[in-house]
């Protein structure tokens, strides 16, 4: 108990949305979670200090990695300081008192609603209807109560708008995970997660080769020259420069680590352009 | 002017869907489309023989891979035979006679009103609501006359339903484009498409690496031994098997050139699992 103010976090979406869990992962519940519509808003507000940090996802297993924030994390000069990985879990939400038998029309997020086809085929009395949010459909169903209605959103959109689970992990996929990081002003240390301290350590880096045959299978023999693993590798063409492409890339070590540490100077050396995001325990 | 039955083509969508607009670059406009709204009812339907083909999305600029069809590309046998690239472009969209003034409401799939929001910054008086389908917005507003409504879709999609396009490209981002491929059933021949014939060929494939450091260097060196260039390379982790990784990759040439024969040949040796998904085109 000390009298620390708790630190506040940016994130995209409404209380009670799957980011403000990874937020709680992280920095567990005292932390004070700051809602905004868009993600660049949320870089914005880190970059202002109206927050002390952001969390935001990075790669969902069903979905891919997230460009728009890739591209944010390279206009932004943040570090990342750890990263979680939420399982996504859909539930059916309702007004307590609401009966399963009474349900005539489910609202949630069009792409939740889409996670749950098997659910709806084998109900067809009910109604899918689209809704901005999935946590915010929660909280209009409990504050407007539409007759027979219930939301699809996480166990903490019910929590967090006292609203009762009907149904648990309706979901038609149990591999749907979404990893956020988090993120830091530049140069902060790593975070320390609770139960991540075993866990390896992670760094993450982008880089662009020159355009010449060969030029990825070069720069990555700055790491196998020196057994340093990957464990991610993406390009993504660069706007405007046709041939030439940015690679996304993570690493098992930490950038002080020596081995790690010549390996990245050596890609300095082959690549056209070379940021490193930050190293940090893998989830 | 051939008797020739209409190619069916299935997609995932409503008719006016942008896939449907990448059916007519590939195909043309005497193609049948078939909407389905999942995208394995798609490849269904294809293994089933209802369709001759199917028109699927593969990646985004904006939001990257589509991982959920590169796992059904892995579950079916089909070959891409042809690709194609279509600008996302939103349009308000009203009936006949509905003027921009009058306006109050705008219908559309979430993720299409999100990429529009500088449009509802400028008109603070225009209310967004969530609806399951851009194309499907379209049809509603013009089925059900809601005073004062327009949606956002593809110029298409106004076509479909002949409806009026009030605004044309009201999205933020011009850089949104959407790669979409051709599948055929196995074995199937690259499919010319008008316009295509001078660009560079391309081959897609997927491989598997054993778990050991270097795999990924080692895998490479099978193309940049021989000059062969990349466009494109994603790492995605294998379900249930940690550290063991699938890497989508496309290159620049034709399995049959003998540069990329030889180095395919290479590549399946160092490999676990190596799929070659066709050579077509690019776009």
């Amino acid at each position: 108990m000390t009298g620390k103010k708790p630190m506040k976090v940016a994130f995209q979406g409404e209380l009670g949305a799957f980011s403000q869990q990874a937020i709680q992962q992280l920095l567990g519940t005292r932390a004070q979670p700051v809602p905004h519509q868009r993600f660049d808003q949320a870089f914005a507000a880190l970059k202002a200090g109206k927050v002390d940090s952001a969390v935001i996802p990075l790669e969902n297993t069903l979905a891919g990695s997230v460009h728009e924030n890739y591209d944010l994390l390279l206009k932004y000069p943040f570090t990342i300081t750890a990263e979680t990985s939420v399982r996504v879990i859909h539930n059916l939400i309702a007004p307590p008192g609401v009966t399963f038998r009474s349900l005539q029309t489910v609202y949630s997020h069009p792409v939740a609603l889409n996670q749950c086809l098997d659910f709806f085929a084998k109900y067809p009395r009910i109604q899918r209807v689209p809704f901005y949010d999935t946590a915010g459909s929660v909280k209009m169903v409990m504050e407007d109560r539409p007759a027979g209605a219930a939301a699809i959103a996480s166990e903490l959109a019910a929590k967090t708008y006292n609203a009762s689970i009907l149904k648990r992990g309706i979901e038609d996929d149990r591999q749907n995970f979404t990893r956020f990081c988090l993120l830091e002003t530049e140069g902060a240390k790593p975070h320390a997660v609770p139960g991540a301290s075993k866990r390896p350590w992670k760094t993450s880096l982008v880089f662009s080769t020159k355009n010449v045959p060969g030029a990825l299978f070069r720069s990555l023999s700055a790491l196998a020259l020196r057994d340093v693993n990957l464990i991610k590798i993406e390009s993504r063409p660069l706007r405007g420069k046709p041939w030439e492409y940015l690679f996304y890339l993570d690493l098992i070590g930490r950038q002080d680590d020596p081995a790690v540490h010549n390996a990245l100077h050596h890609l300095a050396e082959l690549a056209d352009f070379l940021r490193i995001l930050g190293s940090y325990r893998s989830a």
